[in-house]
């Protein structure tokens, strides 16, 4: 039993668009047993992603697609499958209701080539979306299925999670299991890490895996088994054996990232944080009120622009500025505590770095933590620029917080 | 004439790593006028690989391949050419000590199976690599051609540019230029945007197509021609034609996003802008902080977290938080001018939202910039939660401060 999947526009083809539908689909096939051999990128023309979709219906027997569902005359996927799987187009009365009324519920007119999302290739199993405009499908065709999905992510993983999964399972009776657990690492290096747990790494059922990110590194255990209760009995021992190794480097499991684990202790002390911000831009806020329990434990963010605006927003001593300079520890600790002044905090966390903490001889980036009986301080730490940079600071911040709430060794 | 694209890697196909190689090839070839296609990513399986490029060969004249040709086992590029244009693979002696040389020059040791690497298909026509060991290859196979490159993106892009383009400019005698010019736009919807400008949608030199971003639709025009002036000047017209008909939702064209342009407008009139954010939590912080001119245009920004941080961290009067409520105008209005005072900045924009923007019954979310002669305000606005619904945000609160700075009707 094998799968493919399809992803179709003509700006993915031509790279303006970085593709992750297509291997987020991927690993979500994984867990159900499904193999997946091939991905084949197409733009918006109707002959190429018709003879694309035969190609990949001969060989394969699920193909699931992406892309080109929308209301313009770009969007040529339904008429593709239907060319593909020799039927016409027909159009869906109830599901040109539902789009009806999905504009009317955001008061947004509905203009008439909303109308041609509500025509599907006859026979075709509708898919509806709760999340967006853009109605999904499967349809049957000697054996094999297509199913077209929205290029929008969150759509396409709403449809893929509720729908897909549950009807790929029925249809193709994937009844084995492959499950993974994750522990997730922050403070040790992956190479580290691996001279630890080397022997555990050739392991075959469950298997041991590392992968590295900035900031955090991810040990993944994966068992294949006839039932879910199987694969955990499996994996049990392996975790226990690598936490054991591991100690509290391993801040949390699978999803779980450190901002949702420090909101959750944060919200269980019944603690709120505050941030002070010039080194991430505004990211780790952003990070930390995107996590689960951030409405009880995120008190706000100052982002700070330069110098100035430590003056001026922080209120920050000039004589402390002016004798220590900028970034240095005394100019984190005091921009810590005001942080917690000024968001009312119960913690105030900063961090502050140099404008550009890639020039070759930058002064490294300073992280202070204010609480209610002083300000503790993680190593300085030399900063990097650019996304993955911005990662390796946002852990070593909230690590602070993490390590003080649950009385660890820091540094 | 078209080319087609195949990426070789399992830690591609399941996006361990991401592909950033056949857009880059994709937009390489388009300048010479080589359309491209299709992108096939497979795994590194023999069989699957050789039916990918019989495939592509009977499709495409020109087919390039990235990956699977260093010296492991997983490594079977070399194979799967020779298998799909019927010939065997052959050692080649010069290539071998050009190999050799490579680990003598490094003082590394050269294992057996780099030898792997010195066999090739026969007939194949080598493409030295002076900056990596895997030697790449160009093969003929009726009057189509097969081109092996390697996936390592630097050592690919040195032999693209030195030997494949000006190789197949040669070859097919590509003398021709694709140029593209993209309008982009904010403020208005994909679907009113094709409407007005549907007769543009159906030339065919140069081609008008639109993709839709939260908040943000492209409209790309691309002309092919014999040299860039002249497919600038079918550009022209058209690009003329657009920007009449879409007026001064145009914001910007190419690469350029709404922060970079509010930011640029920004550093001319010597102007700062703080923000306000109680409805992207941070986002629109990093992306202003993020853009080319931020270090002169960015004051800073407070990112708050509920109405007590309206109180709080802004002070607002308790009185008008009562009288109006959060999310409301009035309350918009004084954030902004709150976060104007206290980042010490010339303008100051507010993002004021309900907390769950999805909730059915959600209030909309308010968009108020402060400036020293007055408060200026979007129109209200429902929001939606998620990344998306963040764009969109984004997008309105910064078109506000760009028809603000250029003197431009507002709603």
């Amino acid at each position: 039993l094998q799968a493919e999947i399809v992803t179709i526009g003509t700006e993915l083809l031509l790279g303006e668009i970085v593709d992750t539908n297509a291997a987020w689909i991927a690993q979500r096939l994984a867990t159900i047993g499904l193999n997946h051999y091939y991905t084949t990128t197409v733009g918006d023309n109707l002959a190429r992603i018709t003879e694309v979709l035969r190609h990949a219906l001969a060989r394969s027997e699920v193909v699931i697609t992406t892309g080109g569902l929308g209301p313009t005359v770009d969007d040529v996927t339904r008429e593709a499958v239907a060319a593909a799987t020799e039927r016409p187009l027909v159009l869906d009365e109830s599901l040109l209701e539902e789009i009806a009324c999905f504009f009317a519920r955001r008061q947004a007119p509905m203009t008439e080539n909303n109308r041609k999302q509500a025509c599907l290739p006859q026979g075709a199993r509708v898919i509806h979306n709760p999340v967006g405009t853009a109605p999904a499908f499967a349809v049957e065709h000697q054996g094999h299925v297509v199913i077209s999905l929205p290029g929008v992510p969150h759509e396409m993983k709403h449809l893929m999670e509720t729908e897909v999964i549950p009807y790929l399972r029925e249809r193709f009776g994937l009844h084995s299991v492959i499950k993974s657990r994750v522990l997730r690492t922050c403070g040790i290096g992956e190479s580290v890490i691996d001279s630890k747990i080397a022997d555990l790494m050739r392991l075959t059922n469950p298997t041991v895996g590392t992968a590295a990110h900035p900031g955090q590194t991810d040990v993944r255990i994966t068992a294949k088994a006839e039932s879910l209760e199987e694969a955990l009995a499996l994996i049990a021992p392996v975790e226990a054996e690598l936490r054991a190794r591991l100690g509290d480097y391993v801040y949390g499991v699978d999803q779980e990232s450190l901002s949702d684990v420090v909101s959750r202790l944060l919200a269980q002390g019944g603690l709120r944080l505050a941030l002070a911000d010039m080194a991430t831009q505004g990211e780790l806020a952003q990070w930390l009120a995107g996590s689960a329990q951030s409405a009880i434990a995120f008190a706000g963010a100052t982002v700070l622009s330069g110098i100035l605006s430590l003056r001026v927003t922080l209120d920050l001593d000039e004589a402390l500025l002016a004798q220590y300079g900028c970034p240095s520890q005394p100019v984190a600790d005091a921009a810590a505590q005001a942080a917690r002044r000024l968001h009312g905090a119960d913690l105030g966390l900063a961090l502050i770095g140099p404008e550009d903490p890639s020039a070759p001889d930058a002064p490294p980036v300073y992280c202070s933590l204010a609480t209610a009986h002083g300000v503790i301080a993680a190593p300085p730490r030399r900063g990097r620029s650019g996304p993955a940079g911005r990662g390796w600071l946002m852990h070593l911040a909230l690590d602070l917080v993490r390590r003080h709430l649950l009385g660890l060794p820091i540094g």
